[in-house]
């Protein structure tokens, strides 16, 4: 994306999260542009660059760093900041306390709870996970995970498979593109005329979602993006037994798993992939969107 | 886009336009789904299938014509009907006096005053160029067109040339994933983010605008597709004299035609490229906008 | 491959082999064309379709078969026929005794000196193995095992990864093809001028074998195809710490092991893919491949 | 191809032929190895580089030239050495008087007379069309070529249009290619089992030439490139009178021009397409070959 030119000698704090944002403090550090970057709650299973500073201790590190990065997501099930790297719990109001209000904060999947809370104290959280950039750049490494999985799974080449594709998302758009790469005879599955007239330019074949139960029959491997119900009883029976359903669907899924399950139909609900199938391309991403948010409030 | 069952006894009138309608008239008679079509001011050059029947006399035709298509666009550059194949020159209004406020009437490029005019006589007209599917699907015949002018004018090949995209629209995308499938160097300049991302998805060398400027040298074509005179004198004269601009943006196009001329640059402006290009096609593409558009109505 | 259209009434045996032998019993028995066929020790986590005939006993089954299809490989490691679906040991010459030289007989990988024997009693052995159509329909599915290895070991996205294929024989080729779809940076290795050219008119980056040195640092994945060991110390050494081996070569494949193993490279050997990662598939391409072998010689 | 290191201060002689050995020279003068390198016949119609020298004196210049690259075709139809960019006629037999035998003559298209007249001189004639590379490489501009012609001259995009592609050497590799890219149904025509096993592979609709009179009706364009005339009465009769017919076979051709002329089938015999729709991209090859060939005998 062009060069991304930061000014010197700013500071950086990298808190918590996986391997990702290890791998985003390890690519910024390697840009060699000056900063001073810290990673906190980083630890275990993970090799930081020696040019990282390392700090477990919010109240020396945060008050002093210009640019404060929270994981995605940045709480963990328990609402707590997200540290998996680390033993230590982390309360994420704990951290508001030493925050600057002229520091950036950013954050993946911010509770609207706590981004008002920390409003509140007028520190605004950017949630890069709301930037269109960030999603597309994610369907690539979440399509190629969703190939992974299909390569593994099917008994049969993707060359000369029957593959249908439920919405036409951007992660839809990548997917299709590398299976008819492969070869594969692609149906997707859309309502919007407009969608449908992508697929069919694409060279893929264009089913509206009011036909899509003649379809099911000949498919070998079904992927669904839409997050809704859209694969009911009435429409997984129409599937092969030996067809592959895999969900890429946020909650609830798209996928009525225990009548598939009942069916005994294969089903996999693949969440967050690119932080599985592809750390390094994830924490890029990351690292990528930051610097346009910091780019566009003039920070670099 | 799966069947397109119409319902039968329909009657409908298709007047007017280039190859395109007649082209569409003949596909949708050779439908065979029982409607009476009639063509009108569709006499040169022009094999219309027996099937049709032809009249020129509106008093008879349009006021027993369920659905009546005029074309693309619908006024030629004088206010008349745009009948470039018949002598006739037919008013507009004229045709009002005879179309039922129950006929459906579709056109392209509508001027909003003569759209008005109608309404105000009860008469709605659906401009079919307004439609997303119409748009997607014509990026196909405008990509293909702008690519054979392309292989007709450079002396290299599009392997390995160095190729710019200015702009990322419906046209572009579709045009990108050819020049690359051909081996291309592609480079795409963009000003969102968003999009920014999907070029880099796609495979291609994202450029944001601001950047435009060092790029330019080294490019063997520049397709552009914004709107907007983005190619001024400063970019013009960055260019190689070697390198050739095909502007496929609707005026006022998007290059300093007098200034590329007069710096010796080849520059060629291509307009309304899939009549041109592949009429047959751009007839379908009407046929099933059209037939969605009476499909939402419920006319079929 | 168009219709295959067998003549009716003839009889198989398919006797020993994995999941590929029995999908392949399978796939001919569904085609209908009123053969009789009979699975040999196909017994273990195998479904055979209703259509097909069990037997384990050669003294009964073979005199009577037009067509005897042995598996790939035709012996196991201590020389017996290849039965792993089945607990019976076979000698391949015992089957010998109950072959009418009437008979088809194929078989994949036939030792030379078996082949002389079955010979001397007037029974030639087609070897499937060495059909050019039987090569190239399985550089398919060896090319996606291969996509599939390196899709799960690699933490970053083959979009954007700097990918070596070294040797441009079959599945080089598909590969190749498969690794630019996906938008990664691919060099291949190869010495002849005419290969090279190929791989240039693919749109990849050509690279004499003679410098092939220079290019190792940069790769994320090197795919070996030559079965030669062409990876000797020297070269392994070049190799980022990072970067991810898949030798697809057959013994003794491409790569020095040990010195691999020592210097910490991740290095996967990846030998007969077809069978493991789509056997049915794999079924197939042999069906196909039986299929023209009884064209040629007129038996169908 | 990596750098194409030659050695300092020979001499090249380019002599004759069109704007592509103007452009080889032209090339071969950027890169600046220091080579002397003289322009011969080569006057109208083209912008020699001011670093190359001029001269129409074979007495002088072949002496003492290390290298001489006659033009593809060597000789044009009336025996002369082929330069149509000048008014000399020069007998090539005139030239052998003045080429010592310690240099390296390189032509193309020779025919065998005049390179055994040449050989009793002690001078071997290197024929660049005969390389492997050579062909590889120009089956890109071929193809896009026929690309071209097709684009210019079908009323449908090439996205769904049914393509026939008779064949499967060099040319049809690529050509099959793009046209999968651009969304065509592609189906090639071939003999050899392996071949149609390539097809298959490449995702395209494989069809025996034994069964290709089934597959004539749908087609809307074909493109043949075997040179013997397998597209007689009976084919051409076969397809549609809206089939567009493209021979790119080098002489007889493919196609019974007669009877497709009064069968009222449009028919293109594009021969020598890399010399026209790519001069430039023509000469790079030419020059790529011959480094390759100057390569091997050591000469640089």
């Amino acid at each position: 994306m062009g060069g991304t030119q930061l000014l010197k000698h700013k500071t950086f704090a990298i808190l918590g999260g996986d391997l990702r944002q290890a791998h985003m403090a390890n690519m910024l550090a390697a840009e060699e542009r000056g900063y001073r970057i810290t990673g906190m709650y980083l630890d275990k299973d993970v090799k930081l660059s020696r040019k990282i500073h390392r700090s477990d201790d919010i109240r020396l590190t945060l008050p002093q760093s210009d640019v404060i990065i929270f994981p995605l997501p940045m709480l963990d099930a328990d609402g707590f900041v997200n540290t998996p790297l680390s033993d230590v719990r982390l309360e994420p109001t704990d951290c508001l306390d030493y925050i600057s209000n002229e520091s950036i904060v950013l954050a993946g999947r911010v509770p609207p709870e706590l981004a008002r809370r920390f409003q509140e104290h007028g520190v605004t959280i950017e949630d890069y996970l709301e930037r269109e950039e960030f999603a597309v750049l994610n369907a690539v490494p979440t399509a190629e995970g969703a190939l992974e999985i299909a390569l593994q799974e099917m008994p049969i080449t993707l060359r000369g498979a029957t593959c249908i594709v439920t919405g036409f998302g951007r992660v839809a758009k990548v997917l299709v593109r590398l299976l008819s790469a492969f070869g594969a005879q692609v149906k997707v599955v859309a309502r919007k005329y407009g969608d449908l007239a992508w697929v069919s330019a694409c060279g893929c074949e264009p089913v509206h979602i009011s036909e899509m139960m003649e379809h099911l029959a000949g498919a070998d491997v079904l992927f669904n993006t839409v997050p809704a119900v859209i694969l009911d009883e009435d429409k997984l029976k129409k599937l092969g037994r030996d067809c592959l359903v895999i969900d890429l669907a946020s909650k609830p899924g798209g996928v009525d798993f225990d009548t598939a399950r009942n069916l005994g139909l294969k089903t996999i609900w693949a969440l967050s992939l690119p932080g599985k199938v592809a750390p390094i391309t994830a924490g890029e991403i990351t690292l990528r969107t930051v610097n346009n948010i910091l780019q566009e409030k003039g920070a670099l």
